[in-house]
């Protein structure tokens, strides 16, 4: 096989790890307003799933003094696939080296991106097995439709921001094996100002955007896919009978043609609840590329978005540091 | 890369061709019914394309005595990749040889399943350039959303029948590539009755149930997309006003949770309009297997499958021989 | 006014009563897999809503050794409305008498149809007031939505059986005023099989249905009604994930075009989720009848009901009668 | 019967005329874009209905030198019910007097609201008989679904400006007998902003809002109904793949809870295409009122209304005069 055809190493988002100043309340977003499962608790931190998801978990939550992402884990093609990348990352110099994994996962290979954000790869997942009450009527379904809130199905995808987006674009191509979806560039495609990108047929499971305050290594926002965009509407009244701030949507981008809508969890952090978009299978997908006036504000119908979505992200750079004699309480064991 | 790493050769479903001894009215069907384009025709044969592939055309109408399936195309996700693909099938005594390919699409290797169905492999095509009247307002949208009937959005998938359902999957999966994802296996797993198979994440483009007739090359259904469920239940009417004969749906399967509604196209060919399933993004993905009971009718929800859904496919080997007397019309150019 | 002008003395279905032998599992099938709120409870019955009905209740549950249908109450459009029906019904010799009405809502004139079906008229109505924890972030909407199963919005129609249909069409045509929307005919109109009507612009909110077994004061079944066809999609996942048995549907019926899901609730009283239909605002609405061709099997769509459809219906009259010795339990009282 | 009780003499709002210096372009919006039928035109006027109207015509499109609304016709529940209605109008002082009608209606009564929007009541009315090309095969769907466009069903509601909403709220409750439904009131009450009200169950069947640039006679919009939220979201991508200006949607009023979706439609009226909201079958309703801060935007998600929601009106009173050397063409006649 020639390098100069297409990786195939990096399988899909495995895992993305949440930090929050408020626990407790995020608990509560993720389990009793979106419908997650908790599978598994320490005392720093709680893992959940999503009742679509083969793997144990997707998502930790972990308590921190202030918001952001921690850990990103992209699961590998193939045991020989996760060794190639690991030699790759570490040839480029952005290693860190080899883990234990984490709850769910077997050993896994630790680096970051050139802006800083943590990312691990890892082959060994543990298959979620549901216990006889949470098991589906559908064999082919690994949990029960929970029939609680939003009832998100899956997670689906990661928006990162960074300072140079092309130097992350690029290591998410070369090293990660990513596929270059859609890209905004301005000033005639000088300025790359955001990227999307995906190792499987999903439009984006990464995106950098331009840090526009100048931070490292933050989280523009984490989102999570329900199969109908009726779904989205449901949650948008949900979120809004549970006193959540929901920033945008629901509504349609004209960038991935997603039917988005965002809230920020009570730790701060940007979720969105996804679905629409549009598959891409084709081999040789020439990337879209929106120019200042083509990406307009970003969405295809009506309003446009929210100032802050362009200038809030976790960690808050213009927030107060955390103060040091509040103590963030750490998770109960639940179950 | 060793050989028991999964092969990433064939990226998707291309190209089906549909035999139809009714084509003025398939055409009808296709295009005015179900919303298609018509890109191109000659003396026998329209291609046509749904307004969300990015190629050129996915849908070939050939007049011809007798319903059914032709050729079969499957873009290659390189040339390296078409060649290997080639020379593989070459070698398990299937193959057919090289030709120039057909509208849209370049050279192309010719193959047949164990079954007898004719299938390319190619890797060249032309991608859909919209003239300046169908080219949407999404960048990212290969053509305008038609606003025309059902308005489906890309082809799908392929569900073709077998004697043998085993040596026709040991094909898809060994020289094509694919993945197996759920199977119906009766008599304690013994007598394998369907097995449902991708390329990419899409939950399957190829399918192989058993023909309990015994007949060969025959086709059970092809199936189109449709992004909402809400579009699937609008067809169902937008069809009935049309006179179009509903066999089933719209309702749920159990087996890949997929929505459907099926009807058969005026040359006698059964298709589906689809949404819904879910993607398998796993690269271990143990496959779902259903027997006799877990199975039962196939329908997640309520009315079962009519009884023609298991006994009528194309050609329909009850029906009596055409009348050579009567001479199947060829497509005029329409454009 | 004169008499030939229509009568608008009827506003609304008001509250059902239905028994239930299985009182706390019917209680979970309302309160948990159809997200109804209890609002109140006696010794032997349990009164609940729907979050958008505006009244405090609209469904009484009471234990009861065999399952169908209690008390059906109207809403009245004044009080000169109720006295006005009161003293027609009275006149025809259908009367019972004034009572106190019951939890919800004040003094109420009680009645039967010809079929034996108990009904009240009432006027006097407790409007809903949530408790802080219910409030809607909609000051027009009475609760909030509750996020929690299939979240039926309001009460919306009753089908009865009924072994005379025209006495009992008439019954409602000339002493409640209602207007007839549909009805089916056999035998070139000689056979009124059933008849659709309504007080108000809804479709339908009572239907009386030929009782095929020669029962009385059956019921066929209770009908609430969700805004979405995807909400009845949803409901049927739901549904079945908690072992309910779904009989039909979804899918679309012909007469009233309504998008139907029927269950049983564990009592065994046929529950039906509903979206769609048509409004009915002309005047002299001209009623659409269906003989034994057009009306087919009841369904617009796809398959057929099935049998137990026409022959199942509460109390049960081929079950067994109950064992006196099994003693129904009663409601123990919620909150 | 006491006057105390609630009138029921108008039935609903039966036929609207909109005004459009663009003729042609505005017949090619209402049938192309939004899928209505033209079933009669004039020299200057064409009239168009809905697939679910059960009248032969809703709306009629008329060439003037400016946009905005022209007769709003209202349907009696009784020939006696038109004759009160005229009485009690014309004693009020706002009657003009009798016509013959127009195209399918019969004789009316001619009024102006105390704004000046000129109004007609009628109870003759020509229900629609579809040809046979244009027949459903549902016996009680008075016209094929037209798989055409957006594909509305039915005239729902319009929202007229005026300066003293007061005094035309009262107009509407006391002389048509509407039920007021919703209010927006600043100033602690002391500014009535807006009425919605309603003849039917319907949540409104015609608004008040206050016209903030002090003209007469003015429109706001004229909404037209689709039976799923689905709908509005494809008719999105429908009107703007076609070009038409988006205002603002699809999104949820909090107001009505209405899912809406407004455009102007190339004559300049303000069109809005419409799903959800509520009915309302409570004979004692009372008015939900908002105040500045419960009504905030008007929307109960996301981006804000526009500030054009609230400026913009036909006709435009900030626009310059027509040229009068500009002549306005009058409809062809199309059938």
């Amino acid at each position: 096989m020639s390098r100069s055809e297409p990786l195939h190493d990096i399988a899909h988002l495995g895992n993305v790890e949440l930090l929050t100043p408020k626990p407790e309340q995020s608990l509560w977003y993720f389990r009793d307003v979106l419908g997650m499962e908790v599978v598994h608790s320490t005392g720093a931190s709680a893992y959940l799933r999503a009742y679509g998801d083969y793997a144990t978990t997707t998502l930790k939550l972990t308590a921190a003094p202030r918001p952001g992402v921690g850990c990103i884990a992209w699961r590998a093609t193939s045991p020989a696939a996760l060794e190639r990348r690991a030699a790759a990352i570490e040839a480029a110099g952005l290693g860190v080296g080899w883990t234990n994994g984490d709850f769910g996962r077997g050993r896994s290979y630790r680096c970051h991106d050139p802006d800083g954000h943590v990312m691990e790869i890892y082959y060994e997942e543990q298959k979620y097995v549901a216990p006889a009450d949470k098991r589906s009527t559908l064999k082919n379904l690994p949990q029960k439709y929970p029939g609680r809130g939003v009832g998100v199905r899956r997670v689906d995808h990661l928006a990162l921001l960074a300072r140079d987006v092309a130097a992350n674009r690029t290591f998410a191509q070369e090293l990660l094996g990513f596929q270059l979806r859609e890209q905004v560039r301005f000033d005639n495609g000088a300025t790359e100002v955001g990227s999307w990108m995906s190792p499987t047929a999903v439009h984006h499971q990464l995106a950098y955007v331009v840090d526009v305050k100048g931070g490292s290594g933050r989280l523009h926002h984490f989102s999570l896919w329900v199969d109908n965009r009726e779904d989205v509407l449901r949650a948008a009244d949900i979120l809004i009978e549970h006193g959540i701030f929901v920033e945008a949507g629901p509504s349609k981008h004209n960038n991935s043609q997603g039917f988005y809508l965002y809230s920020y969890e009570p730790g701060g952090n940007r979720v969105e609840i996804y679905a629409g978009s549009y598959l891409v299978m084709a081999p040789d997908w020439e990337p879209v590329i929106w120019n200042e006036e083509e990406r307009g504000t970003g969405v295809y119908w009506g309003a446009e978005l929210p100032e802050s979505f362009l200038t809030y992200a976790t960690p808050d750079v213009d927030a107060p540091p955390p103060d040091p004699a509040v103590k963030v309480p750490t998770f109960p064991v639940f179950f």
